[in-house]
């Protein structure tokens, strides 16, 4: 089968143009994705107007920056021009400063001062993801008056589905669906309508917050108000998936031990990789110098049982990955919801339980064959270890993400790796700890 | 403050109907959960009965499962006749069979028949979150009469906002939004509005890959057709949301090496926490068992230079993140769909050369501490070990999951403990061999 790119490659433009008719937006926007950035503009400026801004709008913004720079200077204001205010607002935070600053300039004064007042938001919070174009009808107002409203000014807002009501100084009172008004018989006013009990998130508010919210209670718009509780605009579902996707893609990024990557992974460059995990890389191997030091102290026990080193991967690894599981659970369940801090002393219990019971499970299973390869004392050693090492790491793993969350620190950041690094450590004390003992060394 | 739970306690009845009045459904569903099992039913049956349902929705299937044995029978039928068939779904299949069967063979034929379809699908598949309550529009019919069958039947529907259109066949022809009919002339026919080029999933297709197609392309509702492309059902954004979100606690409790609980953190029993960790955890231990074996082998140059023991921890864990680094990365871009299988060179390629940059960058940090706390001997090794052994372990962490892709198993499975187990044995080995040819031992 002949794929985008080769008919890019070899210039047939008749068969792109047939691809391009059958294929979707998002398919064309994947396949640009996929095409050496010089490339795309060629099956880009192929596509109708309207299909064009799909396609651009599919796309990532790094992806959108690209493309723009192949454009010709009056395609580029067009598509800049025609996207929702949030979309531009997203792109132009992505932009070098210069040209950020000549394309707003090209836009229509309107479309300058939304995309404006998005920028005004800080990083992160809703007044970022929100639409300003938003229709918001009134509670005095019949079902037939708000409709031929809708039908006036609706073509221009981001969505009607959620639609906010309003008193005369713009503050909030109630929101109803469009599916409401449109089932409802048309002479009923919206304020015996409305749901008076309606969700709203706050222009400051984190992004994060205001799109779990979205999702926890099925919502497919939010109203967004500013601090005197006026209407300011409203976040969609949409853009609120997105939100919680690039958390997502965040946390797991943390949990791995490397920042996230911010662009997607085929669009970034080698270095940018490696940047992003040199920084955790040289942590963890400062942490891992520790385990140096303390296997050097107990150098003369090693020496005398060289059979003890045989299992130092095996005891902390074993712990390593009983704490990685508790950290990864409850890391999740903070960040879902199911988990808060006030759970802080259950939580710890309850891994700590289960911490100790897989420990003596696995004590149980590894005892026979230790005692076959090596001898009783070392099998007494490695497991009475693995108990307590296992215990431990649970405790650890449960409790340094819910620390992390107090002390307003990312959760994820309490990655997997470094409460490992912390384990090892902790963990070949208490191994030579217990070898002393049990063996008399 | 008083919290719910005490007010429950100390049978506040008055004060308990306050909060309960001023609470939102999503905040009386997350205080019913932190109850106790057996007293969610009282502040439950002092619910008005709308806002009861509204509450229930927003519970978990445990949760609900738990609630409705504390409630009297009647109240119980009730509240499952009103629920909509594809949560309804949902909460039979983790009822006891008997339960189950009782509680459906209360619902009216009506709800009973919608129950059993989605039931007859296969589990994970898009037919058992669809909603067969789907209301279908016709080519040739006005848009007046379009909103007049609306408002007749629209009531039942799980959503009107975005509406298929069909033939004759009930075969699937173009799909139109709420918005577009409602902004339209009274006049137009819906086959000049609707758009022709319409997404829609199978119903036995993966509830995941639907869920992400609705994502991407921003939809609010899909379409569900069966092997013979007619209409059955349609996936609202919410079930795709809450599709996704499990999906993505699955995925992130296997990467930390946990079978995913499949409810909610505090409602499971510590019991059953740790059986879903223990069988990874002795697969974990058999891994390990390698490594004492390679140790055992390398006895002999152990017993020489007890220093190259020291490092081992170090090493391995060095090696262990960045592999670590690579499958997460590497996982979460197939996850969200930015990597496919025909990628996989490329991105062994690129990971395999951020590990040899890390590598050498770590060796580089590393060496002079080395050589004060040891030896240039020790140091060299060490080095050279980190060097190999971390674009190794990119090439494995990197590999694995494309590899797991396409053998058909869940590309989380290839966790990271798992692969830094293998890391772990194979960094030993180039461990050893390289302190053989550099110390000639």
């Amino acid at each position: 089968m002949t794929t985008m790119p080769d008919l890019v490659a070899t210039r047939d433009m008749e068969a792109l143009n047939d691809w391009l008719a059958s294929a979707s937006p998002l398919e064309v926007a994947d396949e640009l994705a996929r095409l050496d950035p010089a490339d795309r503009a060629i099956p880009f400026r192929l596509l109708p107007k309207d299909r064009a801004l799909e396609v651009f709008e599919a796309l990532d913004p790094i992806h959108q920056q690209e493309l723009l720079e192949g454009l010709r200077e009056a395609s580029v204001r067009q598509l800049f021009e025609d996207m929702d205010p949030d979309d531009r607002a997203r792109l132009v935070d992505e932009m070098p400063a210069k040209v950020a600053k000549r394309l707003l300039a090209g836009l229509s004064p309107h479309e300058r001062a939304l995309t404006a007042t998005l920028l005004g938001y800080p990083e992160n919070s809703a007044g970022r993801v929100m639409s300003p174009e938003v229709v918001n009808l009134r509670a005095n107002q019949s079902v037939a008056d708000a409709l031929a409203r809708l039908r006036r000014i609706g073509k221009s807002a981001e969505t009607i589905y959620g639609l906010p009501v309003t008193d005369d100084k713009r503050r909030l009172v109630g929101a109803l669906g469009l599916r409401d008004l449109v089932l409802a018989d048309p002479e009923t006013k919206i304020g015996e309508l409305m749901d008076r009990e309606v969700y709203s998130g706050r222009v400051d508010e984190d992004q994060e917050a205001v799109a779990r919210l979205m999702q926890e209670a099925d919502l497919l718009a939010l109203p967004i108000v500013d601090a005197e509780g006026r209407l300011v605009g409203v976040v969609t579902v949409d853009d609120a998936m997105e939100v919680l996707e690039k958390e997502q893609t965040e946390d797991v990024a943390r949990a791995g031990g490397a920042e996230p990557l911010g662009r997607p992974y085929l669009a970034t460059s080698i270095l940018q990789l490696a940047r992003s995990r040199v920084i955790w890389l040289v942590v963890f191997l400062a942490a891992g110098a520790v385990t140096v030091n303390v296997l050097a102290i107990f150098e003369a026990t090693l020496a005398t049982a060289v059979a003890l080193a045989f299992f130092v991967p095996l005891v902390i690894g074993t712990a390593g990955n009983t704490g990685a599981q508790s950290a990864t659970t409850v890391t999740r369940a903070l960040a879902v919801g199911e988990v808060r801090m006030a759970d802080l002393l259950p939580v710890v219990v309850r891994e700590s339980l289960a911490g100790l019971f897989l420990g003596v499970v696995l004590a149980a299973i590894a005892f026979g064959p230790i005692v076959l390869f090596a001898d009783v004392g070392i099998a007494v050693v490695v497991s009475i270890t693995l108990i307590i090492a296992c215990t431990m790491a649970s405790i650890l793993g449960s409790s340094l993400p819910l620390v992390a969350k107090r002390i307003g620190v990312d959760p994820a950041v309490m990655s997997v790796p470094l409460i490992t690094a912390l384990i090892d450590a902790a963990g070949l004390v208490v191994y030579f700890m217990v070898a002393g003992l049990v063996l008399g060394l």
